[in-house]
């Protein structure tokens, strides 16, 4: 018999694996190899301008007959026109993130695509599900990237959500691991979303200085970040120096916004700048150790799952 | 048969749940519950003298012929006359925590005392290991009280712990429930501390007042502060706001030690001044919403461990 539940029976997906969108990484390459392999994989739009999206869903199609996914942070400034390229090109699932799940929720689902947004509380888990999403992901304080003002972490997080709403919930920050999805599972979600272990994959599209530096970084190389504007874990480099000794000067959050200035993001992940770029990342970056491609990780972390799961009975 | 671990038989317990030692709440009439109801309990030595340290040890004896220990903090002014207490009356089981380990960790097992040190880091776990000691509780960044420098969370910082060491490891930080000890041993955990759920206890020393500011906290309620001192988590109140504002504007260490000045700690949450006081307490405040006894606590986190155990397999 072939595993299922909820998440799987909800993307049609063999494993509740889910592959983070992630900007300057996730593009149709990463997703389409996450979902031949069984997973979910998701197209990372963030970074992306309408007509590059639009070609990264038609390739990603051309790439696997099986479900995927875009990500859309509901903040980016043509949004209206991402979410017309998705209807356009008959997108099956999307998650969006950072916004307002009640704007975008129903027109998506009027044309039948299946609607997840990223949380990080309970609070707002339950805002997502009053507006209707399929389910949710909650995604704790050690995820990379842009995260939630409280810093509550994935073990303190995931039970409270569990309870707070009664859709299926997807657990993201944290988990690299097969142990980690399992602890997760064990916590209460129903499937995990694994960003930063994707990156360290040939299908990955950062840049090889990123991912070399994801694979030589120690516990406590990454941090959370210009909390005066939008929270972010980075990989500690020149430029999170520079701002956090401006936090610690006491600058206000005009004076870190002209210190990120603009491209900080593409120039560290996809142009590979380690001194100058912003390098967003989760705190497993230093559990990861090699490249791979990632039909090997979907692959080992379910292997692992399966195993832990078998091996409960001897805790 | 009765359940039996590495960390069962260490302590020579029941159940691998210790009740972590905590300044103004762990005096003997807690950690003796804790250990009459089949888990360990600790004294915080941290903010006794040592006559009063004495004294609970004495009573904690009297009050149970379980084994129990006692915690210290290693940079305590006076540790060379808590050290020669703990000593003298014999107590089985000493934690360290917040120095270095390899100072008194011999002179302690050379008087048949077992030993363990709290780490926030594989690296501090090794240097634990090197030292000699016992086991290690390896503390994650949702902990209540004072915290590493690296802000790893349990998730990700048990995995690493147990591939960095050989012995026993004890995870501590967002556990209060079954569920949670049970993801922390699928993460490689050989037991589990738990401290703030332990406050809501009519056996803990906690002033009512910030026992009843726990039960009534929601998520984000406590957050990592003080990070230019020591970092400690607090529940947030007039206090952490002071000096929140003052961090924003770039206070100085200095200038935030002169804030905090001295008594803070007692006078929150022993004396019970929600508004002035320092409110140590992890996370996981947010999922207690009722006093317990401390016999009561222990059993049910028990339960729900192995009744979660004989699920898994439905995951």
């Amino acid at each position: 018999m072939p595993y299922q539940n909820n998440i799987t029976q909800l993307f049609n997906i063999q494993y509740p694996i889910i592959q983070a969108g992630m900007i300057w990484a996730s593009g149709w390459r990463l997703a389409a190899a996450v979902s031949n392999a069984g997973g979910l994989g998701l197209i990372g739009a963030g970074s992306m301008y309408p007509d590059v999206l639009k070609e990264h869903i038609q390739k990603c199609k051309a790439a696997t007959n099986k479900p995927f996914g875009v990500n859309i942070p509901l903040l980016y400034p043509d949004i209206d026109k991402h979410i017309q390229t998705i209807i356009d090109e008959k997108v099956p699932i999307v998650f969006t993130s950072a916004g307002n799940p009640k704007v975008w929720t129903k027109t998506l689902q009027d044309k039948g695509i299946v609607v997840v947004h990223v949380v990080s509380s309970s609070l707002f888990a339950q805002k997502a599900e009053a507006a209707g999403c399929n389910a949710v992901v909650a995604e704790g304080f050690e995820a990379g990237g842009h995260n939630g003002r409280e810093e509550t972490t994935t073990m303190v997080l995931i039970p409270q959500v569990r309870d707070a709403v009664k859709t299926p919930v997807i657990a993201a920050g944290g988990i690299a691991t097969g142990k980690q999805m399992l602890a997760a599972m064990v916590l209460g979600a129903n499937g995990v979303q694994i960003g930063s272990r994707f990156i360290c994959t040939p299908e990955a599209s950062s840049h090889q200085n990123f991912k070399d530096a994801i694979m030589q970084s120690k516990e406590g190389d990454t941090m959370l970040s210009m909390k005066k504007t939008v929270p972010v874990r980075l990989l500690k480099n020149d430029f999170y120096n520079t701002i956090k000794t401006a936090e610690n000067n006491g600058a206000s959050e005009e004076q870190l916004k002209e210190i990120l200035g603009r491209g900080r993001a593409k120039k560290g992940m996809f142009e590979g700048d380690l001194d100058e770029g912003e390098l967003e990342v989760g705190q497993v970056s230093s559990m990861i150790k090699e490249m791979k491609p990632a039909v090997a990780i979907v692959q080992e972390i379910w292997n692992e799952f399966e195993e832990e799961k078998s091996r409960v009975s001897e805790l």
